[in-house]
């Protein structure tokens, strides 16, 4: 029953048909084995967190779990948090709630996208830019970054700019280099997108923005750039992907006139995609979260953990500045040789040609100690 | 910024614009009221509901709050609630769980619509049929119910059908006429449908199959047609529309081979409705809210109190068999003549122009008794 449409959509998405056959599918679940797959968690979820959403369960009013769309106490929290980001005065008025960074991608695109517009993205991406676009009738630009520098692409992106360019779309901290680009380096890229006619949209996919290491900040584009929509995931910092808030929001340097266009635009984008807004519970909730984090001291450690005992054994890797992620070079470029032989050992890892970035595997730092130590054995024991 | 697209869309949903300039928002969340506006709650929530939700909230693994997709535990409590409503044995692999039936409609459209497919729905329609129909690229069709009958429009819908329908939408009990068609009408339908070549979908709309009264059963057109998607809202149900969920399901009547290719196409579908899954918390608790209901004894005597007063001050009004709403004809035929007065009197309707259906209001009987009462002495009072 595919439609055309559909058929472009599923080869846009490589890795949900690999899982359903992969070896990672059949043991998922089982314990003992260490999952470093995605930014799942694999300890229990943060003790406030739980506590907000036990206090916030119950209902205080007849409206507790009425319609809930972008309700005034989320956006003024938003705001708050931005302004305190970025140093820009966000308003509540354009701050879009959404059931998760990936619809907030989802409403960007929608709102933004003619079909024929073309969307600038950057590879490795993402795993569901792609798809995004083209649900939103769009057309999909790649510019490769390269590794093992994965440092932002100004000339590859300038190369394909045209009159049909409707957004760039950037993802600082990247998600899988975990490279965090510099405030300089979005003013080059602004310098780049202002040499065109119209003006080009920043879609800046910030979910990882809370999760930086050794005492870094993670700029936006919104910073310099007006015409750019922050989009925010909550999933990140509380790593409960499960529970699904997120925001799009405009910074106030964007023109007023285009801001006022532009709000009921992304509510009727909001509604066109299925309703995209957070559920009653996590906004009353949202006020006591917004602060909340996983220990992202933690995290670093074990990047530094894992980095340098695998770069002890010899391998070659990434040292993120930020997100969950650590990408390892297979030896001799055999990628499916390393997977395989870790997965002899219950030791799963994303192939990095999942994620456009074949040579490649990336681990997930979301993983427990214990899982991380018995992946660093497998890394080694594979060596021979 | 609009596009043309987000033009077409915003022009579909009338409501949402006349919402913001309205009498009823300056007033909504103020005490005294009677908000007969929406099918939002009016009283508080069913106790089972929030017992279910407090328990549930609480983490078990630590991967209670881990992605979700279409979860075995929630896929298996839909099968068995579809088999039990309609005879059929529905089965886990064929149900799809979504973040409301607002998410189930534009995924299923989204599963089946190329650019150019014709999509059949009956007006007065839910709010936002046309607008997701727009959003997945296809064409919308209208076929007009006359009411008071409110009966299936079988020759309507002949007359509309061409070799590009890929669907007709209906929506049984029907929001707004309270009118449950019968498994007589669909078999009716399904001899229509099956005059063409082509497989003609069923998008059946059942969001109120749990609000009936008068001990009926609505039937669901899957009992008699195999190319229907049953789409789902808990929303009504429990009257908790903020806490999104809700399904897609195929009849196991549908040929096998159909189901399994749909299968991953409405899996992408989900992913492309910006992964338009229910929370985590909503699926481990959608086993015991399940057979959890609003008190629909009183929702019927509330109508019989409503229909039964407004008749006698000579008002002409629907008596529904389901849903949450009452249609009352507008003296003369004036609308808006008749919401001033009502609004004068702190009443406030939905205005039947909004749905389609000028020269009527509806009338939501979520409202409590005392918002009830006082709606029946405005009513009263503006006849003079």
């Amino acid at each position: 029953m595919t439609t055309r449409t559909l058929e472009k959509m599923r080869a846009s998405v490589p890795f949900l048909r690999w899982l359903a056959g992969s070896r990672f599918a059949k043991k998922q679940n089982q314990e003992g084995i260490a999952d470093l797959m995605f930014g799942n968690p694999q300890e229990m979820p943060v003790a406030k967190y739980v506590d907000a959403l036990s206090e916030k369960v119950v209902p205080r009013d007849r409206g507790w779990f009425a319609y809930k769309l972008n309700e005034p106490g989320s956006t003024a929290v938003v705001a708050r948090s931005l302004t305190e980001r970025t140093g820009l005065p966000f308003v509540p008025e354009d701050v879009f709630v959404t059931n998760g960074g990936f619809a907030a991608i989802a409403v960007a695109l929608r709102t933004l996208c003619e079909p024929g517009d073309e969307i600038v993205f950057l590879s490795p991406p993402w795993f569901f830019y792609e798809l995004l676009v083209l649900a939103a009738g769009a057309t999909p630009v790649r510019v490769p970054i390269e590794p093992p520098a994965f440092d932002l692409p100004l000339a590859g992106i300038e190369r394909v700019l045209t009159d049909k360019t409707r957004a760039v779309l950037v993802n600082s901290p990247h998600n899988p280099s975990g490279r965090v680009w510099s405030k300089e380096d979005f003013a080059a890229l602004a310098r780049v997108l202002g040499k065109r006619d119209q003006p080009i949209w920043i879609l800046s996919d910030e979910a990882y923005a809370k999760v930086v290491f050794d005492g870094r900040r993670a700029a936006s584009p919104a910073e310099i750039w007006p015409h750019t929509l922050v989009l925010y995931s909550y999933g990140k910092q509380l790593l409960a992907p499960g529970q699904r808030v997120g925001y799009l929001a405009m910074p106030p340097t964007l023109d007023e006139a285009v801001r006022r266009a532009m709000r009921e635009d992304v509510l009727m984008s909001q509604c066109a995609t299925g309703f995209a807004f957070p559920n009653a519970l996590l906004q009353h909730a949202l006020g006591d979260i917004e602060g909340v984090s996983i220990d992202i001291g933690a995290l670093e450690r074990r990047r530094d953990r894992f980095v340098s005992a695998l770069r002890a054994l010899g391998y070659e890797t990434t040292h993120p500045e930020g997100t969950f992620y650590v990408l390892v070079r297979a030896p001799d470029g055999d990628e499916e040789k390393l997977i395989d032989a870790l997965a002899d050992r219950d030791v799963f890892v994303l192939p990095g040609a999942l994620v456009e970035l074949p040579g490649w595997i990336r681990v997930s730092l979301t993983a427990n100690d214990s899982m991380l130590e018995k992946a660093i054995a497998g890394f080694a024991a594979v060596l021979g």
